[in-house]
């Protein structure tokens, strides 16, 4: 049977989602949940995700499926509580329940939702927060707003893929939504700013790419109105900023069709 | 020169705020404080919290001064920095500068606040947030709600004190307000409920032991109306709860009369 799960993890002391090599498994959040359910089910089980994270990401809900023998699961009480058990204390399943034969976790997706956080005070990071911010000091954030609405809709993202890109694939994406939300965390400091980016898929290093573009912008080393050039150049090696850190982004949603939930 | 500083800090891997035996003054944020600070005066240097935090306790506006050479603090260009640059990751200094001669932390101080987050969902804590509440399962919070009246103003406290507290001390504080808020953090999970309170001060473990009360009234053991009888009863023996555990509190904020900041 097809089991839906829903995983949070703090992808701080991770090699990143997938397993690439069989003795670095255990460093990897699919190598720890495919061996937390390999011990459940009494066989080998492959973990499906929506996509990858890289090394450091973190997620609040990366969705996966699997397929998992019925007879085993009829005996669990509880799986999300025994994958739990399992599991170590950074990599949490939320959800893990019977789905539609036909639900697939990277194929089924309909959208994603990243945010990606900046640390706009030199200086100080409050300690609960470190692991998942980017300390870049101060940015201006109404130049980076400008730039927004040049990465909405659909586009070529050449430009923001990571430099080991094929340059085979299919590179045209689609970005439904993107939001910078400041939040005061701490009176007398800086806010902490937050991106929100929402789209029908992402290259790799895609969104570290655009953050790491948008605090250029910020920095006002890079006009906002670069960016539309910088899309249509179709270029990789255009790229005037440098990738921002893995500690700042988060997955934070996959979205399916109604239905297949 | 007297120094103002107000610091955060996990405090999960520390012993608490209070330096108690020599030997074991780095597990501390006062020793690990009173450290850094003496690398920068090359001389010891006392520090004097507004109060003690146990064991596990976090904070994120704890307030502490000293006194520090003038001549050595004429060459620091930013105190701050150099501090932070000693100091282990999960102890930030976010303001240290010279004070009025007059303020003291502990005897200046106004009112503090604290926050308690209760984690209400059974089996799945955000691995984010394990660090920092109490997984105590479902809460009625209405019922949690109608006790909080009584707890506000002017009371013997003694029921909440530590079970070690002298019999001679003054148990008598005022407490300002207190507020309990339900934040969602995870879409299809119960919320997140956090109490501040806010008081004149609080005895040692208070706020545990008051949130140890609030879940056993959220859980239908207590009932809210029980309060009252409990603060006239003025014995720590009645109180009919646990101490809610350190890692679900947090000191938020110390306060002082405008004019010493």
């Amino acid at each position: 049977m097809r089991i839906r799960l829903v995983v949070a993890y703090v992808g701080t002391s991770y090699m990143g989602w997938q397993v690439q090599a069989e003795r670095f498994a255990m460093q990897t959040i699919q190598g720890q949940l495919e061996h937390a359910l390999g011990l459940l089910a009494a066989a080998p089980v492959r973990v499906h995700g929506s996509g990858r994270t890289d090394s450091g990401v973190h997620a609040e809900g990366q969705v996966a499926h699997c397929d998992f023998p019925e007879a085993r699961f009829a005996k669990l009480k509880d799986m999300r509580h025994a994958l739990n058990a399992m599991l170590p204390d950074d990599i949490r399943v939320f959800v893990a329940e019977p789905c539609a034969q036909t639900f697939h976790a990277r194929f089924s997706a309909h959208a994603k939702t990243y945010r990606y956080q900046f640390w706009m005070e030199r200086g100080f990071v409050p300690p609960r927060l470190k692991p998942y911010v980017w300390c870049c000091g101060p940015l201006d954030v109404a130049r980076m707003r400008e730039a927004l609405p040049h990465l909405q809709g659909e586009h070529d993202f050449v430009c923001f893929a990571n430099a080991g890109t094929k340059g085979m694939e299919n590179t045209v994406r689609t970005l439904s939504e993107l939001v910078l939300r400041e939040t005061v965390v701490w009176q007398g400091c800086a806010p902490m700013l937050e991106l929100f980016v929402t789209g029908s898929g992402f290259l790799k290093q895609m969104v570290r790419n655009m953050a790491g573009l948008l605090a250029e912008i910020g920095r006002n080393r890079v006009e906002p109105g670069a960016v539309p050039r910088l899309l249509q150049a179709r270029s990789r090696k255009l790229l005037p900023a440098p990738t921002a850190p893995a500690a700042g982004l988060t997955l934070m949603q996959v979205s399916y069709p109604a239905g297949l939930s």
